[in-house]
């Protein structure tokens, strides 16, 4: 059985960082699948990477093991953690990165790793990606129980999103993320499209930290002229702000955590 | 038998899209063995793109399925294709990307991709690397024909690439790539400098947008001194234009597109 | 038996070179598992690349084939040559890139190649990474031994990295590296700390080019408050200066070769 283990981190890839992890995994676990998530997540932006783990999940098989790394906290008292869930496992710091996307697909348990008989002889007070977590997973890789790692965790770190709030016909949201095409991806869910009526086809007017602008809601970039601004329902299910083969990051100046405010065009 | 999937796009690393493609086609095919290109394309350039295709396919093995996605259009009326050829198969969509690539192995048949049933249940209109090409390889890489997912396309779109011309003893060209050594890759072949009695060790005079030197034609970087500009046929068998130790890119002040003279030096 | 080849150079991730060298390894052995140590690394930057290779290369298995090209003699009459360790083979150009991690593995023996039927059909003078050493490095974990590539080399070219150096009661040593963080890297190892009874918990006076802080040795970034600087053994088991969530880069104003000095504080 090939079990694949996917990695998510600030790292970079210019720093031997990830391929040092690479090299415990492959050497406890030679059948090991590696995909890298990314490791491009902005330093110690533990909600970014929460964000980018919780979209890219969902695409991988059943039993992946997915480690995360963002971990300002690391070898302070905050706790490595094993998430288990309906469908995948969790190996990583406890301090939310886990939670958003182990809470989609229905958390089981979650486990506090203690058992130091199976990290890397010399445990970096620095570096639990490459001596803790790496490990844990190529283990787990192997067959080995969650619950083996240490006692069950039952007030695990919470991540802190916040949800849009629907008020007078408006939606009150903000920014998650912006794309590497300069598209604005807010935290408004078609269920609050859905709440104000608004359809593919119908005009919003999109506030953006109080840029405010009349917008289509498209299907896809190609439907508006290019370098036209617009808004639609983006890969990630999520409503994005874009502009066709432009960016959509220039025309608002925004960034995550950005205030975006949606209702439907009066005009 | 563990096919190769190659993935070339303009997404990044940094945005979660590239490897919620790898998930894809690993829940597909667990065996399939990926490789990146690059995804380092810049955003919308199909040329760039296709270049770069050009370059490193020959290198896969016979039977490797490279998926290619820089995709402007995605969402709109053009075609999803598979572009089989004498070595491998190709998918992604039908905008000249593909082609280069593939005319340079002979080109064999080329598929409108229609057949729904096999694309991921909800396909969105913004992400068909994700939700088109990526299922489509994962099941060739299981043995599926190409010839059941759609009807064959007797005119797929042809890429945009200048020949160069010859006109009394001298070459004229463009710029195809600069890489990251700031090295100018030329659409120059080694045919058109055979033509005008270009041989290793000549002086050529060499203008870029203008700008004209006169360089050897080298063998190799360190044939001139260092930080000395000179000509070289490169890795692709293109007429390049290098500094060695130093970067051609800030001597020359030019881009891809730009106008490149050659001729053999009278000094 | 499924065989590790790790790859290093300076290519960068957005030109083809890489996909080429690993397109080659996989025609000639497609069980080989291709790791990426880093692309990333400075152009031309021998000392750069051969430290990298040095930190990341003991977290891979025993039988690991380490494929590193930062090589801007390629083509001119440096040698490509292959190193036999203890634990490793090492396959690139003879310019002190590999022998940094060779040397601390413990090197057996070296080989010039020149076995050229083994090679791409058409070797390019400007790139043996795809026509030499990924070849070379294809067969060799298809269980070719190494002798048989040419004949033994018995001065291999050194790296040139200076030691610390210990006076009056200060370690005078050098930065070797700055990461993604902002970490500064330094040449000194615990067995300098010991040797000025520099233990954790303890304050230094470290002066980085000129500019001296007084720090405490502490354990991990965390043990630091948020924004302020710190010493501390980082995970390659040297001596780092950091800033807890922030850059020690930025607060220093050094780069790889600056001068540190450490010394017990005596405030």
């Amino acid at each position: 059985m090939k079990k694949i283990i996917t990695l998510l981190s600030d790292f970079g890839l210019r720093d031997p960082y990830v391929a040092e992890m690479k090299g415990v995994i492959l050497t406890i676990c030679p059948g090991a699948k590696i995909v890298d998530i990314t490791h491009e997540v902005e330093k110690f932006d533990i909600r970014m990477g929460a964000f980018l783990l919780a979209v890219a999940t969902p695409y991988f098989p059943q039993g992946t093991i997915h480690v995360a790394v963002v971990d300002p906290g690391v070898g302070t008292k905050r706790r490595p953690i094993i998430v288990e869930t309906a469908r995948s496992v969790y190996v990583g710091p406890d301090n939310g990165l886990l939670l958003l996307s182990a809470q989609k697909e229905g958390l089981k348990h979650v486990y506090h790793i203690t058992d130091d008989r199976i990290f890397s002889k010399e445990v970096s007070r620095t570096f639990h990606g490459r001596d803790v977590f790496a490990p844990v997973a190529a283990y787990l890789a192997r067959g080995a129980e969650a619950s083996r790692f240490g006692r069950e965790v039952l007030n695990p770190v919470k991540p802190s999103f916040a949800e849009p709030v629907l008020r007078g016909g408006k939606i009150l949201g903000e920014v998650l993320h912006i794309d590497g095409f300069g598209n604005i991806i807010t935290n408004i869910s078609t269920a609050f499209l859905d709440e104000i009526k608004a359809s593919e086809g119908r005009l919003l007017t999109v506030a953006v930290d109080g840029r405010s602008m009349t917008l289509r809601l498209c299907g896809t970039y190609g439907d508006a002229p290019s370098s036209k601004p617009l808004a639609l329902v983006g890969s990630s299910s999520f409503l994005e702000v874009a502009v066709n083969m432009g960016s959509a990051e220039e025309a608002f100046k925004t960034k995550p955590g950005g205030l975006v405010e949606v209702s439907l065009s009066t005009a």
